[in-house]
């Protein structure tokens, strides 16, 4: 089996792009990507589009096609199809990418994810969000996310007794990192004040617990080994890639504070890179809720379950912390436009590991994690790049 | 690479069906297809959900995940994804598990397509079936899939001198082969008179010629030959896997009546298995429309542009004819579930393999092609199998 590369990647800036439809995004980020890794169109052998909501928000299916047309290389006949996880299609996409090289049926493989959110509002755009729910069993009886993300934050809070202020410094990090990303939809720094300030959206969330609604693009080009060395290009590798899955509706999980899902794909992931948490650089994860930032550096490995707080405390999540937290941003300030959100995660990986990521560059970095999950944790997608 | 086996297959009836639910519907066809393989759930590494229209009709995005968790596969961990492709959401779904296999990282995948397309009527289903074409460039003018079928067939009927009658054909043998099968939402037999007296959808195209909205699901289960061996298992070989694409928005196509990616999706499949159209044995196609069933016979090979109708006209589509065309009843009479009618065409393939197609059963099947299309032609799945 060949190894993976990502050979090139690019983004859109990510925030309330009203002047921007489905289609300029994500052609906007995959042309960005293209050039990045220096090959032509017809190098392309498959296309996987990563969308979430289109079909709702902008009555538009079919979002491969969509791409493979208003890119161009529809000309060339490439075929392209949508992946859809729910909140983890971006993950989910490259790693059907991940899975195309690795067949031997494919070279070179694009994956584009692109999200508008900001097309609706109000109880629409809440309505729409909510059919990443188990529809009929969640939100049916008025779910949303958000809801669920707080009945999980209270218990959480209060069987480990992790004060509201651990929780805020999530987004606090995600802020200051964002500070410093061109492409973050919110550059503002925000204090621990500020999120306990801010209006309440479902009690102890407010609404900078939540990650925003956003639009935007991100694209990563893959490619095998024998390609990558014919064309002379250096990539990052891709050491693993991991997906899991728990039930969709929270309330069959075996707790509502553990993402099994995370859990799996990334023990499978670390065993595969034969490493340990402590030999990862940075992680990127899906803090769409504060609350999520803390339990997923559980799951992922980095503490034990009820003690990420240690890591908040001590700051170890900044970026020049033992565990870099969200160098991009995270969901909370780079932005979460859903299909976008885990290709994202690979831009600022790829940016890292090339020494482009500018002031928040970290240092010395050996290996990433990147974790893309959907909804309230029913698929995680685990992904650990780097490792020469 | 490991050779791929469908080693499984079970679907639900396919037609109107009021009182079972999507996720109802993609667990039993589901379990059918694991019982089928007699294989246990353990087995599977992982499931990819196909369906095309759950999010604005069901209100259910994330559809693998559903399925996952209903199966109550979701306790073993296993990931499950969805692919997306429009109406060629299940041949897209089957190559993507095809594609896992390959990759080494899977032995056991299954594919479960799903579509409720009757929980909305009227102008909201017409609304929500315009998703699958370019909602920017043609749906927001008013076209349909119906009317862009219609256009398509004025202009082949006339640049062909193909009569009105040699059309209709295509949906009575539709009919007549569904009436030997007891999963066919339609099992009456239709004359051309039939079709032509029928209410008018989009001249010249009567209800008589238009795939009707369907309820229903399909699943297969696919297998590395490895896993076949161990488990004693004897599968129907996938020979072939291709996928091809042209734009989304038909205006952009260099023909209206040319479906280049049927033409280079089928032609790299029989390449590949090495063969050519006439060790076909039997091909299931897309006829969402009849002028679709028409046009892919000549762009999947079978005829020269333009002359289908001699292979109508002579019967030669029929049953015992020199290439029986849809001997499941097609997209019109066995029904069109959009997310299940891809993997519902390997089912019958699976079948008549297996002899174990009844009524309907094809003699000395060799090879059979399948051919899964969006829209209206956007992307083209076709598959080869059998060969042994």
């Amino acid at each position: 089996m060949s190894e993976v590369y990502v050979i090139g990647a690019g983004e859109t800036k990510f925030g309330e792009l009203w002047d921007r439809s489905l289609r300029e995004l994500a052609v906007e980020a995959g042309l960005k990507a293209i050039e990045d890794a220096g090959i032509y169109s017809r190098d392309i052998g498959i296309l996987y589009g990563s969308n979430s909501l289109g079909a709702g928000i902008s009555y538009q299916n079919d979002v491969g096609s969509l791409i493979a047309d208003f890119a161009g290389i529809a000309v060339e006949h490439t075929p392209a199809v949508r992946v859809e996880a729910s909140t983890a299609s971006g993950g989910a996409a490259v790693r059907e990418a991940y899975l195309a090289i690795k067949s031997g049926e494919y070279d070179v493989a694009v994956v584009g994810g692109v999200e508008k959110l900001t097309e609706v509002y109000g109880s629409e755009i809440l309505d729409l969000t909510s059919t990443l729910l188990d529809s009929e069993w969640e939100a049916f009886f008025g779910a949303t996310p958000a809801a669920l993300a707080a009945m999980t934050a209270r218990r959480y809070l209060d069987d480990f007794h992790v004060s509201r202020e651990i929780m805020a410094m999530i987004s606090v990090n995600d802020h200051s990192n964002a500070s410093l990303n061109p492409d973050a939809q919110y550059r503002n720094k925000l204090t621990v004040q500020g999120v306990l300030d801010s209006v309440s959206v479902a009690e102890p969330l407010t609404m900078m617990d939540c990650s925003p609604l956003s639009d935007g693009a991100a694209a990563v080009v893959l490619a095998s080994e024998e390609f990558m060395k014919k064309m002379k290009i250096e990539g990052v590798r891709i050491v693993s890639s991991e997906i899991s899955q728990d039930y969709l509706a929270l309330h069959s999980r075996k707790s509502v504070y553990e993402f099994e899902s995370a859990k799996i794909a990334s023990r499978k992931a670390l065993e595969k890179a034969g490493i340990k948490n402590d030999d990862i650089s940075f992680v990127e994860l899906h803090d769409s809720f504060s609350i999520y930032g803390l339990i997923e550096l559980e799951d992922l490995g980095f503490a034990e379950k009820g003690n990420a707080k240690s890591l908040v405390e001590n700051n170890e999540i900044r970026l020049d912390g033992s565990i870099p937290v969200n160098p991009s941003g995270g969901l909370k300030a780079k932005g979460n436009p859903y299909g976008a959100t885990g290709v994202g995660q690979f831009v600022e990986a790829y940016l890292q590991f090339k020494n482009r990521a500018d002031k928040r560059q970290i240092k010395d970095v050996r290996y990433g994690m990147l974790h893309s999950m959907a909804g309230s944790g029913s698929t995680s997608v685990v992904h650990i790049l780097g490792g020469e």
